[in-house]
Formats: structure tokens, sequence, C-alpha cells
């Protein structure tokens, strides 16, 4: 076998067991581009030595959709084919797994666009559907596919293999044994969670260039971190994953934040993002490129303007060792502290699950079709977590997590 | 714009207004393998141009199929994804519209799998529901996209341009007003169609190199050409398409037929193709090659066995005129006289579709999921029609139509 197609198969494995931890008999539902079929095919056979019933694939393609966004009539935009829907909903109820692929080939494909069409053509009710999956029903999980494309928006040119390095050092291929390395990366995330959680601290403070913002926490939200319990199966949702993240206080965020890293949504970077909070919604938003983007975005409905997670990341993760900026979230949310608007992690309140959506908002738990996270961290940011007597306790200097 | 690009958007252009027509707020569906997405994204920005409500692309990937005949449990071969089902229900309900893209990149990928397992993996429920569109309910079409993989198969080596060039060809694409052009040919095959109506032939008689075959037909079946109407739309369901072709009486089929052109089938090439019929059903299958997958897909239902159409084409037609093995029925079949096992072409027998299938069945109108036409026409096979009389009257010799 090929060194590349060894590689491949490596990552598609890591995926199933660690990151999907698939089980026999499960349906796999495959999101990917059209751009990255060699990673959903070896998937595909991976899943299936895992003993998958059936791995389905849904191939997207931004050219088609571009073309929607371009020419569709104003009502038309962002039409949901009730068949994804159906898609996602029978995936859930056979209790199925969902792995998504990331890495833009075209990560600015809809720039030239108009950006309020953009942020229309967005497929609310097909988000919804999928935000249900991903709420606890199935074990899911997100990887990368290096590309040229996305290559050549990281470096400047196509160098796959140079991206394909820096994937493996970030997802932990090139240690000699990844699902040793992961259980051990696991453990550690895990325990930088529970340190937090017995800190309960009611609310965090955030300083830095640009960036003067609190954040309230809820009295009972936990702190989670590397891997989630779905349908009663232990998986890694992101691959990688640095990060320990919870759900705040939609309604206790107050003050401005300036973004650190690019963002990357809809055929769009958006760059230079800040944001002002009043009482936990965004009354101010500017950015250098994609405002208008950004804008509709935020306006999808009323709690995209509102916070849905909080999460802190130190400088010393895997994926910031690579020193680059990825354009997507993926590896960029992990090596940076990061905020979401939109939808919570429901799993982090433990009463956030046993309400309907208008009782939990009322309590302070966001409800959106959306969870754009951007991220806001960098060795100059300070984090401090404040007791409600009171007391502050510095979190992250310099990069360092002193905890 | 680049000549190469400036082709495919001409070619979609007549797939949507010649082959579709398209109606402004359709939703389109468009069946494609990853390997098609230029051709795709080409057809999605002319259905949109031409008012399309929504494009839906779905991409059908043949390796993540091998996967799957490959390493599925027995129990899962062939399972038929639901929403695959209802995407197709959908689009029929809401009067939608779907087109096809062929030219097989790897056609002979599964040929090294166990032809039983590729015959048995046959998705049957979505075949049915897509069965159950193109019999009348919905606007659709098939055209090819000329690629690599498909081109080495036609010559040998991956001369994209040269079949770019056939393609063309066979679609008119290389005359100076295609749409009129083809509004010619379609009048041409039309009159043809006529003359065979009013000639009400009982029965049809094949004789060359290995056929010696009749084929019985119904006193009130009609034949058809060119184009078709469904749900009120007049459309050209195959680009190319040079045949005229009725459904024949599915108990009156007698004698051996020899195909004349390899039939591309499943991940597999079907050669030297032989059968002996009965009563109208099959009792006798050889192969030079894929002799077992073709064994199980006429074992896939009672009338997978039994004829669903019958097809006339003489030598003369573009596609003939290329002089090309294309290994794309799309193509073969309208260069030579053929015959489909399967369903039948339901609007051709007035009575048809009043019927309940088993009803039809029991007045000879077959009814299968499948539908697989192969070619059994050359310029040494001759074409009788018989009346109820017993006058005898030439159709074809040496490729010429006598009529």
């Amino acid at each position: 076998m090929p060194a590349a197609d060894d590689r491949l198969s490596r990552y598609a494995r890591l995926a199933v067991q660690v990151g999907l931890n698939l089980q026999p008999g499960q349906i796999l539902g495959v999101n990917a581009l059209v751009e990255h079929a060699p990673l959903a095919r070896a998937i595909a056979r991976e899943a299936y030595a895992a003993g998958a019933r059936y791995v389905d694939v849904y191939y997207g393609d931004q050219h088609v959709r571009r073309a929607h966004i371009a020419s569709a009539a104003d009502a038309d935009l962002g039409f949901s084919p009730p068949w994804q829907v159906g898609r996602y909903d029978e995936l859930g109820r056979v209790g199925g797994a969902l792995i998504a692929i990331s890495g833009n080939p075209e990560p600015e494909l809809y720039a030239d666009l108009d950006g309020e069409r953009v942020g229309k053509a967005r497929m609310r009710e097909v988000a919804e559907a999928s935000l249900r999956l991903t709420d606890g029903l199935v074990n899911w999980a997100i990887v990368a596919y290096p590309n040229e494309g996305w290559a050549t928006t990281v470096f400047g040119g196509p160098d796959v293999e140079r991206l394909w390095e820096a994937v493996g050092h970030a997802v932990r291929l090139d240690t000699a044994d990844p699902v040793a390395a992961w259980r051990e990366h696991i453990a550690r995330l895990k325990e930088r969670a529970a340190v937090l959680n017995e800190r309960r601290f009611d609310h965090l403070r955030y300083r830095g260039p640009g960036t003067d913002l609190t954040i309230g926490l809820h009295a009972e939200s936990e702190w989670q971190a590397a891997s989630d319990v779905s349908n009663g199966i232990e998986h890694v949702a992101n691959m990688p994953t640095e990060e320990v993240f919870t759900t705040p206080d939609s309604r206790r965020v107050d003050g401005t934040v300036r973004s650190t890293l690019p963002l990357q949504i809809q055929g769009n970077i958006v760059r230079d993002l800040e944001i002002r909070f009043e009482n936990g919604r965004a009354v101010e938003v500017h950015a250098a490129s994609a405002e208008d983007v950004m804008r509709t975005h935020m306006a999808t409905d009323e709690g995209a303007a509102r916070l849905g997670e909080v999460a802190l990341v130190d400088g010393h993760s895997a994926v910031g060792e690579t020193g680059l900026v990825f354009y997507d979230t993926l590896f960029d949310e992990n090596a940076a502290s990061h905020i979401a608007l939109g939808a919570p992690i429901l799993q982090a309140v433990p009463w956030a699950s046993e309400l309907e959506p208008e009782a939990r908002v009322a309590q302070g738990v966001n409800n959106s079709s959306i969870h754009t996270d951007f991220m806001i961290g960098s060795n100059e940011l300070e984090v401090d977590g404040l007791t409600a007597s009171g007391e502050t306790v510095p979190i992250l200097r310099n990069g360092d997590w002193l905890l």
C-alpha cells in the first residue's frame, strides 16, 4: 500500500474507532464535499470493517450552492429539501452515527456574492435537524481532509503534503500508537474540566487587545472536554480537540471582544470580527471582511446574537504547535480560546434538556439554529475566573494554563 | 469563457431546455457520480437560469458502493436508505424534474467482486421509486459527461477531447443550432413511429448471427419516439435518442438472441450475452463475462427475466456515425436495435396504467424493478414485422430502414 493510502486509512480508522466509536450494526451518515471523496471512501471502508450496517455518503457541492445563492428567487433562498431533513431524522430514529469532513477547498467561493443573500441561503431546517442529532442523539465526529485548495489558503500554494503533516500532528496520527495517545489526551483534558468544575466560577473575565468581556456561568453547568456520551456511546466529536467548554448564561455577557483568528463561514472569511455585547445580546458587529454575511448570519433567529458556548484552550495545544492559521474552525478553535454564537451545549446544563426551548431561554440557556464558534484567544489574552464571593482566579496568562 | 467551459454550458443548456424542458418553479433532482461534478454544476447553473426553484444534486460514489458490496452483512446488502426513496417521492409529489448523468469512469470497478453479491446489492426500493417517477410523473432526461475513465474504456487511453467530440456529435451539439436540429430530429423519429403504428404488426421476427427470435406485440400498443409527455410537459428523456420503441407482449417472446454490443451494468461489463426465451421467459443465460452478475440481476424479481421494451434503430444514427462502442447504454442503445428486460414503457400501452401490476402482468405487460436494455442490432440483423394475417414486411436490412 502506498504511504499516502496507508495514512488515509489510518486516519479513517482513527476517525471511526476513536472519533465515532462506531458500533457494529450502526448506519453511518457521512457529510462531505465532492472534493473530500478520497477520505469519504476510506471512512466507508473502515466503517464496514468495523461492522457498519450501511454507510450513506452525502456529498455537498459549493458550486451548486453558489448557483442557488446567485440565482434562486428570493422566496426560495435557503429552501431545505425535506429528504435531507428526513435523512437526519432517520439517522436519529435508528440510532445511527454521523461524521462530517472539514477542510474547505474554496473557503471564499461566495465572497463576491451579495452577503445578505449568502446569509439567507442557509438551510435552516436542515441545520436544525442536524443540531437535534448532535445534541446527544447519535455518536458523531468531525475530521478534515487536506486538499489543494485548503493548502493554498493556508500556505499560499497547494502544498498538500505539508498540510497533511500539520493535520497529522494535530490529530496525533504521527504518534506510535494514536489510539493510546488519544486515550491519554482525553484523560488530561477531562482532568482540566474537573478542576474547573470544582471551582464553580460565577463568571469569566477576558482582557486583551480589543477585548474586555465578562461571561456569566450557570451555577449548575458542567465543564466538558474531549469525549461525549451520545445514545450511550462515548465518542470524540472533534478531532482535534484541545478545549474545555461549557454553556454560559446567555443573559449575562457584557463588553467587547475581538477575534484573534479569521473565521471561515458560508463561503466567506470573516476577518477582525469585533462584537459588543449588552445583557447577553450582540448590539454592535464589525468586521474587516464579510461583515454583511456575519450580520445576516447573526440575524438568523433570536438566539443567533447570543452565546451558546464558551471554551478555553491554552497556548500549548498540538494544533497550536503547528504555528498555522488553518482557516478552519475545527483546527483554529483548538489552538485558541473561543466562544460560540447560537445553540448551546445542551448536555452541559443538567436541567436544560428537560425544558422546552422557550423555557430554557428564559433560564439563560440559548436556543438557535446556528452554532458558530469564533476564536478570541492569544498569548496576550488574560482569562480570570471570578467566584460568587468575589475571588479572582487567573486561568490563562501568556498562553499558560494556571489552574 | 474558455472553449471547454462554453461547450459544457451549451450542453447543459441543451439538456435543461430540450432534454428536460424545465419549467420555471420546478425543483430539479440531479443524479450524478462525484466524477461528474463539472456537468452537474453546469446543469445547476442553467437550471436556475431557466427559473428552477431549487436544484438538488445527489452524488453517488461507486467506491463507497464497492465497500458496501464487498463488506456489508448478507442481510444488509442492497439496503435502500428511506431518505433516498423519500427524495424521489417528494420530487413526484411537488411536480419536480429529474436528470441523470451517465458516463462511467470505472465501468468494471466491481468485476473482481462476487457477482451474486453485486446483483443482490442493488437498491430495489430506490429503483422502484425512481421507476414511479419516470413512468410519466416527472419530466426527466439522461445526458453524459465525458471523463478520463470513460474515455479510457472507449479508446484505451484518456482521450477526453475525442470522447467530447463523439458525444457532441451524438447529441447534435456540433450543429449550428442544436435546438432546431433536435426539433427536426424529433419530428423524423415520430414519423417513423407513426408508420409503424399504422402497420399494427402482430409480432416482430429477428434473424442474425446467434439470433432467431420472435417478439409478440400488443394489439393496442403504440410505438413511441424521441419525446414523451410527463406531468403535462413534453421532454426528451434520452439525449441522444435514435430509437422507436414500444412495450411488447411479455408472454410471447420465443427463441434465442445474442447481444451485439457489451453491456455495462453494476460495475461490470457483460460481454457476448446470449439468452433463450420460452413463452416470454428467459430460460437460458450465457455470457463471456459477468454472467453471474447478469443471472442474479435477472433473478431480482419475477419480471426481471421477461421483456419490457423492444426498440428499433437503423445503422445510420448520429451515434452510429461515430463508429464507437461507448460501453454506455445511453449511447450504444441508440446505435443498435435493442430490447430491455424488466419494467415496461407504461405509456406505450393505453390501458396499462389503469391496471394494478398483477393485472397488467396477466395481460402481458411486464412488471419489475429493473429495466435493463441490451443491444442486439447490427448490419447483419434482419428484422421483419408480421401482421396478424400472416404478411411479412421487412423493416431492417443491412442497417437500412425499409418502411
